[in-house]
């Protein structure tokens, strides 16, 4: 039995998020499980995520992992398996991992990018890679006020409630960088894991900040009352992407 | 009697072509058309754009015109038209122009962009946006080869027919850049003009030099035959970007 970790980009456009799901059809995990059963001949193959993406999220490095009896080299695999993906995902590399790999457990961290339009038109080439804010924001309030999410908080007003996840609500943000390219405004943030919906409703928190919407200092408000009716509306997935995984 | 001039981006994935044509829908043009219409409550407002754009093809600055006998200022009509138009259409800006303005008359020149990614594997994020080339490319040679375009030439050779168009096939290259970005290769090309798929034909045959099927030199030959057949492939519409057109 050999473990692989796949590094896979998609466009969350495409799909009904990550995870396989009763009623839902084209799910990223579910593609990547038919392709790997076309490939191996198998009723069923599992794919593990390192967690899941919501609908209209976008990823250029989600990794996930399987188990499989087979002597195929890893660049032959990827081939095989990127013929059978639709075009809206990519196997960007399939590597070999020791046997106690585990794509959510092993990961020591994760950053995602979120990406603004601040204009006064939207755009037609990047309408579902950025979301769309026309109303006027102050830059520089918006860096000093992202400073307060830096370092380890319990992040319960940033998270939504998920009965199928842990209630442990600590986490540890290690980088928060907003950066103008032209009309866009381009944040990243690096952590050593990330609750639901927490970085749409970092963004959509900084957004409602950076346009008068709240006082700034509001954020170390928020983190302290630990009530998720306290911070800010979310910000929508196309902005959204996984950009990378650490193990 | 007004006459007004509009930069427009749009996604060439969504619409078949600029042009207006009796058993295609969604075209750019006849959205445009019936966006003004709706706005003016006309049956039928003509716009009139600086060239024509094949399925597929993107832009980011096409340039077209309309006449209209109207008081509203321009800033309100961006809004107004951009509310009636489809998402893959967008006005980044309505400018009033002299009355004997013509986009596509008074054009001096059209720079478009063409992206080729150049790796094993495919993108998932940007397949829309680029050619996927796989085969290995020398970047030296593409850029020497290139050489061979600029300036004054006959383009017979790299233009396909279309009895619709001009007979005049002497053109004007006056940049012809080659960039590579991480694992895409960006072609930006200048001229006074582009005969019909001239763009995709030039850089399908630089594509065709610089992995091996064409010797160096093939440039200089082709552009004497003045043939269509002695030059290479098309290269396909998605990786074709209208950047910007000149008055």
């Amino acid at each position: 039995m050999r473990t692989f970790k796949l590094t896979i980009e998609y466009d969350g456009v495409d799909f009904h998020g990550w995870q396989v799901q009763l009623n839902a059809q084209n799910t990223v995990q579910g593609e990547l499980e038919a392709a790997l059963s076309k490939n191996f001949k198998k009723k069923r193959v599992v794919v593990i995520g390192s967690g899941r993406t919501d609908k209209g999220v976008h990823a250029r490095g989600q990794v996930a992992h399987f188990r499989m009896k087979t002597t195929m080299p890893t660049d032959e695999l990827m081939r095989a398996i990127n013929h059978n993906l639709p075009s809206g995902i990519v196997i960007k590399s399939v590597e070999e991992a020791e046997a106690g790999f585990h794509a959510q457990r092993s990961a020591r961290g994760k950053s995602y990018s979120y990406t603004i339009l601040n204009r006064s038109y939207p755009s037609a080439l990047d309408r579902q890679r950025c979301y769309f804010f026309p109303r006027k924001i102050n830059l520089g309030l918006m860096r000093s006020e992202a400073r307060a999410f830096l370092g380890r908080h319990d992040f319960a007003s940033f998270a939504n409630v998920d009965h199928s996840r842990t209630c442990e609500t600590i986490r540890t943000v290690r980088r928060l960088e907003i950066k103008k390219r032209g009309d866009f405004i381009v944040v990243t943030i690096e952590a050593d894991g990330f609750l639901y919906k927490m970085v749409r409703n970092i963004v959509g928190t900084l957004l409602q900040v950076a346009s008068g919407r709240f006082p700034s200092g509001s954020v170390k408000r928020m983190l302290k009352e630990k009530d998720r009716r306290s911070a800010g509306l979310a910000a929508p997935p196309e902005g959204l992407c996984l950009e990378r995984v650490e193990y």
